[in-house]
């Protein structure tokens, strides 16, 4: 197999140019010096992400077309988390020279794949030499409304999307070997951003809303901090990923929910008006939206414990308490 | 001086964001899960590049703000050569865990200077660990009538901004200790992007143009190829940087200005009857605009040798002919 060096990039630009697609009339793609595209509405979202070879995947584990779909999985997570619409990207790679073509392609492969389905064209990018191997994707999209983190209001529902911890599971399964539990390494290395059901929530009318990336605990913080208000969270009705038992020998499955990070699930606030409507959009969707507590005037809590309790006690003390 | 270990990466980006200054009232800069930003027209340019220590800048060279400047000077080049104007962008940085602060807010503090020229405001980003420190910007502009390069009318005069070459001169004199050219070394570590230049050479109604990031022979190439068409340009007129005397011992200053790259003038294709309007409003912008050419029918040439011979002969064969 060839490798970067070996092809040049300009070679490897041409090469990407060919398969990212055609552009529509009013647009210009790759081949310019910046990317011209129409404007999708009056509120641009705008959000970037990096990825690092043995920071943020490891090429033991992900193959190219995971990186690739991951990079741009959690940029439309956040585009998601503000009841956006993801409409185009352009991304920026570093590759090592002896970075083999295989591996490059399968990155642009997996990016495409998943932009494809929600119609976001990857319209440019950029490609230098590095000792380490790096994706940045950054994403357009439009949103109308933008659904703030900051928006939650004491008496609102908090509610979240699919089910928590699996993407931590994943990351162990893999360690261990485990490539029978695939439901948790898909969860680990395809996630699938909620583009559909942060467009729905937002329409459902809700207050507030973010992507869990960094784990429940935290980005809970994340949200009631900017909000200015607290939260009760009743530790039993959050949705654990059940094929955690799998790897109930390694993680505690609840410590994986509260604290894993990258199940890019969606952390909305509701007024309790609006959460019949929003439970029934998501249903059509095919996701469950499950309540897991309350906004209050008090301290933020998940169970009997305090948020930042769950976020620094971390992994050794939340170890099956 | 703390390292970005020491400090942390929600430190580091409030850090940060205290810094990048205040969203106007229907924007959401850093601190949600993406920005909002009002869209600044109905065609949007947009433009990554990445710079990559050790690859694309030196620490031995240059410091924080220089790459922080350049990372944003080359996409601010890049909106430019379609005759767009910037308006806001996005930065990753991958950083080494041993990297002082100090570079870190230098790198911030060289981005929002030459972003504050042009009130393009640095609306958000995102941070990784990585063994390389590297920083991608990506920017979005709006361009209602874009300047492609594939625009390139035969019979059009081929005109460049400024002088050439002195990018190249300059990482020379850096490598060689020369510290007293320092008019060539601002030009290696702080090009000024042809901002107000690029929409007034739209204004004018030029026909094509590109940015000089490669060397004028290579972006000749990257004008005329798309255009379908060739070009004579007389190799006597081309603007070389006249600071280049003082590294001729080191470099031919004509290669430097053929070859060299980084310099971020403009090339440009105007119709001959545009070429008057066009001069006159670069003046009044305190620029020279310099005839160097003409598009032709026939072959892509610089004097008597073809493009590719000057792009293929490379810095060996182009020293002293």
């Amino acid at each position: 197999m060839a490798t970067v060096a070996e092809l040049g990039e300009f070679a490897l630009i041409d090469r990407w140019r060919t398969r990212i697609g055609s552009a529509p009339e009013n647009e210009v793609w790759s081949g310019d010096d910046a990317a011209v595209i129409a404007s999708p509405g009056d509120r641009l979202v705008l959000t970037t992400d990096v990825l690092v070879e043995g920071i943020d995947f490891d090429l033991r584990y992900a193959e190219g077309p995971d990186i690739g779909w991951k990079a741009m999985a959690s940029n439309l997570s956040d585009v998601a988390a503000m009841g956006g619409r993801p409409r185009r990207a352009v991304a920026t790679l570093t590759l090592r020279p002896d970075t083999s073509v295989g591996l490059v392609d399968g990155i642009l492969e997996g990016m495409l794949e998943l932009s494809g389905r929600w119609d976001v064209g990857l319209v440019g990018g950029d490609v230098s030499g590095s000792p380490t191997l790096s994706l940045g994707v950054t994403v357009v999209g439009v949103a109308e409304t933008p659904l703030l983190r900051s928006g939650a209001r004491i008496g609102d529902v908090l509610c979240v999307t699919g089910e928590l911890g699996g993407a931590a599971g994943g990351l162990l399964a893999l360690k261990d070997g485990r490539l029978d539990m695939s439901g948790l390494i898909e969860r680990q290395l395809r996630p699938a951003p909620r583009v559909a059901e942060g467009v729905a929530l937002a329409q459902a009318g809700a207050s507030a809303m973010i992507d869990v990336s960094d784990g429940l605990a935290a980005d809970l913080d994340h949200l009631v901090s900017p909000s200015g208000v607290g939260c009760e969270v009743d530790i039993e009705s959050i949705p654990v990923d059940p094929a955690l038992a799998g790897v109930a020998d390694l993680i505690w499955p609840m410590e994986a929910a509260l604290t894993g990070g990258e199940d890019f699930e969606l952390l909305v606030a509701l007024p309790e008006e609006r959460v019949g409507d929003a439970t029934e959009a998501l249903t059509d969707l095919g996701t469950v939206l499950t309540r897991i507590g309350r906004v209050t005037q008090g301290a933020a809590r998940i169970g009997s414990n305090s948020i930042s309790e769950w976020r620094d006690k971390g992994w050794e003390h939340l170890r099956r308490p």
